[in-house]
């Protein structure tokens, strides 16, 4: 019996991917990576170079992105055979006794869509998770400040919630990190706005990649939403003073 | 001039270390690290076996941890002084053309005491921070369980707060990662069991390390408060139903 293992490919400089994800990636023969239909796919793309000369790549293309509404029974029911068909794929070449490392950006566990296999391979082959930076750690590395300090409350958001829930969430707490923005960023800009922490907020996009940005939000134009960015808010918690503040 | 390179480890399997740490510790000449006086430390722990043989370390041992309450001005003026002191030998160190490469665990701008020297240098000698695998995330990784579907919040919490602050922020989010437990354990439980989600939430102490420990809170004896313990509650959030749920 071969093994299923995900690899957590943290936020995009390879540089960043652990020891033990750069070893499982670099070795593999059978590498699947989930992908946009006729994209090369940012998974992919962070691993140029890497792959084995022998490895067997598998695109797993979503039949759906942004086509129909993600609330949908439609995109549901389109999502769920996709990964009850790749799930069957999977396993029946590890019960082949080949391994299979599946790629994943930033996190396994955080928001990734390796989860969605997981659930449906862990009882029926052996599954192995390989942690990673995820994303939104990676963009607050980018900013070069802390996101926090002492006590501070660390809120991570999806863009997608409703406006009156974002609010509620941002007054909350005292640092965030705000995903899934693209279309959602003119709500998330409201939001921050009404809750009067916009001119806090930092717009990252491709965080550690070489043509990363890193912008205030509120200098952002509005019509601009960048799919790969994450916004953040730093905390500004309790510390000891230096020299300079005392 | 050198450089102040500070090294994100990651959660504490060195396995789990990025390829660029690890380069950058292997071959470091100069290796700084946090620690209790007279212990070893968990971050020298981490990368036992990993240091070059003519590397001069240099223990950086806080002048008090748990002695003094953290919110007195003693301990403020006590950390603002050790922090001052070895800003101030690094810096010097590598004004006179020495890299050195200090070690931190988990990622350095989360809550990390890296970020105290950082503060400290940033305008005095090029300082390069090296993200790492945060510590709750090698924790929820250990569980075997993803930590947020679609679009749940995840709020990450320190034990440190008030019990009221606790509770009020469990109740708000649907996934929480709390911090800081220790003596403040106690406290963690009781604001879980007040906002209905003691039975949800697992300790995990020394995530990834060998001697790894994961239970449920509920079913740990209340006197005992491992320091090194992060407390999880997973989220449950929309996701497209697997064969078996429909």
């Amino acid at each position: 019996m071969g093994r299923i293992i995900c690899a957590g490919l943290g936020p995009g400089d390879p540089d960043l991917i652990s020891v033990r994800s750069d070893r499982a990636i670099r070795s593999a023969r059978h590498v699947a990576y989930f992908r946009k239909a006729g994209r090369q796919g940012q998974a992919r793309r962070i691993v140029d170079g890497m792959l084995h000369p022998d490895a067997t790549e598998l695109p797993m293309e979503y039949p759906v992105t942004t086509e129909i509404p993600f609330d949908s029974p439609d995109y549901n029911r389109l999502l769920s055979d996709f990964y009850d068909d790749w799930a069957d794929r999977l396993a029946t070449l590890a019960e082949a006794g080949h391994d299979i490392v599946v790629l994943c950006e930033g996190d396994p566990f955080l928001y990734g869509s390796f989860m969605h296999l997981h659930i449906r391979l862990r009882d029926r082959v052996t599954v192995e998770v390989i942690p990673g930076i995820p994303g939104m750690v990676g963009c607050w590395n980018a900013t070069g400040e802390p996101i926090t300090w002492g006590d501070d409350v660390l809120s991570v958001l999806m863009g997608t919630l409703p406006e009156e829930d974002l609010i509620r969430h941002i007054r909350a707490a005292d640092a965030l990190a705000i995903m899934k923005t693209g279309r959602n960023l003119p709500r998330v800009r409201r939001a921050l706005a009404a809750a009067g922490r916009l001119d806090d907020a930092w717009l990252v996009e491709r965080g550690t990649m070489p043509n990363q940005r890193i912008a205030r939000l509120a200098d952002v134009d509005a019509t601009d939403c960048p799919y790969f960015a994450i916004v953040l808010v730093h905390g500004h918690g309790r510390r000891p003073l230096t020299e300079a503040e005392e």
